[in-house]
């Protein structure tokens, strides 16, 4: 090596399955505190780019971001450059060997296999996408938005002159964000969403609020159904959505935004062990249980710190934070990852939605007893201008008054206020002391009394009445 | 009393001095839990409001808010007519007997006085401007924006068509919005700070910033100078600042927004004691050392949670809060105020600014070491219109960790994100447990790392060198 020093042991090696966000953050961390010369580090990546924003690819699709190269934090030539990782793009790890401590992968481009060894290993295969297995469900005109190629042809079909109606099987996070995308091409939109309100992962009556902005933006929604089959005219293009109730939405462009499940595939034939929740099972510091073995990312579970329960939740921020440790731990440092709190956070159009901690129906799963208050407000004193509504939703434990979870549904300003009611959550706050908060107040940013501070205190009367009753 | 039961005991009499946030949310919280047969409520008010927003008259001088009655939350009609509290506004209390229980007020338009007794008294005078002993301070165009009369003088002024120059006095809060206000005026506007750098309850290197933000909105600062007098004309009417160096900044008008102490004459004269920290001394539930005397609002001392210390600050918020607490108490039932920990925000144009916790200087003089650290971020992703800077400070105890302090300088959507790190500092979190927060995450409302985490990454980087130094 120029300039190194010279090292008479062999560099231990690292391999690292998937190039995002879980994967690369490892990588790099592990970098920062090993040279080259004490850890070799080779990345596979299936896809073309490395630590990408998927997060950001329906904002990409609709034109709102212009460049897709801003969606990327740091491409392949950058890591092999300044961080001397072997990154090899289009490459799909198709075998781990555990005995053998080798895995194999498929060179795309070339179509032949290597096979790499490796000492340590982090597997970070990220999530695939939902696909019902419906008649039609991969016929030309269906898309999904996983990857930035899939965003790529989406992109290019929403801004195709012929297209007119756009049917999105889906109401979840991304199924809104995607049905904002093509209201912002101009396009006619129908949602299909099974359950009776869209963001399932939403208490139904705060979902009730978001189904009736979202009709307010011209999207049209169909709840409480599923999509059934999608017809395809004689060049096997999809020309409509059948739902499961028999309703025929005719579409140009179908785009399915069902969610995500984790990718284990591979661990499952490897014999890397799974969780209760269907992820890889990790320890806190994000070691599997094969020695050398680490994972981070969409692909394994953590621990929900309220329920107490394991869970898998595919978020950047969570793969950003499981690969630093797996990468501190790596390089021979300490690090773990507290677990999560069920935080998320979206925007459709100009209704921002969020929560934090469990739903009711969460509560309910994990056997906690609840009293909940909703409060409407504004998100600054209300005669300042650009005061916007802003509804709380507060679910507090019996007797305790410990807050175990909060909704927010507003318009500007309101959604980030959920990271208050999320430090709380993570405190394990009760609501009465939530109430005694010193938050920041002046007319451009609150009203005296914030949104929050009012939703607590409604709370905790709640819980108060709760005990009296 | 029509309909309601005849109580054979005489009603207790409750007392309260100063009709705005504090004094009124303690009447009107202890009447909700107490019927006028039971308690008897009058309230004295020097001014002709009640239970408006201080906070809001830069905002109404400005123009920003049209209508004055927008700040009032309720009117005295209102708390005579709904909620049976005997507000005598235009009554200023002259004296209080605490031997005799009475206190003496004086009809500010009749011109008598009255003496009313009180089984309970609510001292929440609130706060009086400083007015430096200069020359001149009580020129004609000197104006003050403590009350509402106050500001419409001001309003006035500013709106006249020959008013052309404005010199604020005090570079503080009050000091840069009210600098706002006559730059939304069309008027030269120069402000005079003791302090090197404009609000001198941040950091320096954080007000050196805020410093420069507002000479870019074409603001004069001058600093490290004070008013040395304030010169008249013939007729008596100020027409310069003449600055202790010996500047002589011309002005039409002269606003004076050098912050405020305690308004406790009144507590001093009648013995009701005062703590170390010049505002009268309460405990958690707001009881003087006087039984059956209450303090809520600026008038009064709060605990600090960081430093241990008490403290005076005058704000709103807590106003509200200590109001309440000592309602709930008259009312007869339970309630604490938990102390404060500094948080508080402004915006200068499109500026925003905000704190929480210690700043440097109140750690050294808590004797707390520290190591501190500042990110400069984006509020959104990177790539998503209307992404606008912030820059985020923290300041980390030594060792341990703990967060001590935050401040945030930025643009849109940077300032209420203080809230966050204020629920941090409440709940005596360290700054890597702070680093591993779920907070939520979307590329219209942050980054894949929050600014808020990438400040508590290099926070504790910095905590973990100074281990290892």
């Amino acid at each position: 090596m120029p300039g190194g020093d010279y090292s008479p042991a062999m560099p231990e090696r690292l391999v690292v399955i998937g190039g995002d966000a879980a994967g690369m953050s490892a990588a790099s961390q592990a970098r920062r505190r090993r040279g080259a010369d004490d850890l070799e580090i080779v990345a596979f990546e299936r896809g073309r780019y490395t630590s990408y924003s998927a997060c950001g690819i329906p904002y990409w699709v609709s034109g709102t971001v212009d460049d897709v190269a801003a969606l990327v934090s740091r491409t392949p030539e950058a890591f092999r450059r300044d961080w001397d990782i072997d990154v090899r793009t289009r490459h799909e790890v198709i075998g781990i060997d555990l005995d053998r401590r080798t895995v194999t992968a498929r060179d795309l481009e070339a179509g032949r296999d290597v096979v790499e060894p490796f000492d340590q290993l982090v597997y970070a295969t990220g999530s695939v996408p939902m696909r019902p297995p419906i008649d039609g469900i991969d016929a030309a005109g269906v898309y999904g938005v996983q990857t930035l190629d899939d965003g790529a042809a989406l992109r290019a079909a929403l801004h195709d002159d012929s297209t007119r109606r756009v049917v999105v099987v889906g109401g979840g996070y991304i199924g809104l964000e995607i049905a904002e995308a093509a209201r912002l091409c101009d396009l006619e939109v129908t949602v299909v969403n099974l359950s009776p309100t869209p963001i399932g992962t939403f208490d139904p009556d705060v979902g009730e609020y978001v189904a009736d902005a979202v009709r307010g933006m011209g999207i049209e929604l169909v709840l409480g159904d599923g999509a059934g089959c999608i017809e395809t005219d004689a060049a096997g293009r999809a020309v409509a959505v059948h739902t499961a109730s028999g309703r025929v939405l005719p579409a140009d462009v179908v785009v399915l935004g069902l969610g995500v499940r984790p990718n284990v595939a591979l661990a499952e034939q490897a014999g890397i062990p799974l969780g209760t929740s269907g992820g890889v099972r990790v320890d806190r510091r994000q070691r599997t249980l094969v020695d050398g073995v680490w994972s981070a990312g969409d692909c394994c579970e953590s621990v929900h710190r309220l329920s107490g329960e394991r869970v898998v939740v595919a978020l950047g921020t969570h793969a950003n934070k499981q690969g630093r440790v797996v990468g501190i731990n790596i390089g021979g440092g300490y690090a773990t990852f507290p677990g999560v709190i069920g935080t998320a956070v979206t925007k459709v159009c100009d209704l921002e939605v969020a929560r934090t901690g469990l739903s009711e129906q969460e509560c309910r799963q994990a056997g906690l007893t609840f009293v909940t208050a909703s409060v409407d407000s504004t998100t600054r004193a209300g005669y300042y201008p650009g005061a916007a509504p802003i509804r709380v939703k507060l679910t507090a434990e019996r007797r305790s008054g410990r807050l175990l979870g909060a909704q927010i549904v507003g318009r500007d300003g309101a959604a980030k206020r959920i990271d208050v009611l999320a430090v709380c959550c993570w405190n394990a706050m009760a609501v009465d002391e939530v109430l005694g908060l010193d938050l920041s107040y002046a007319p451009p940013f609150a009203p005296v009394w914030d949104p929050v501070l009012i939703a607590a205190r409604k709370a905790w009367e709640a819980v108060e009445a709760d005990i009296r009753a």
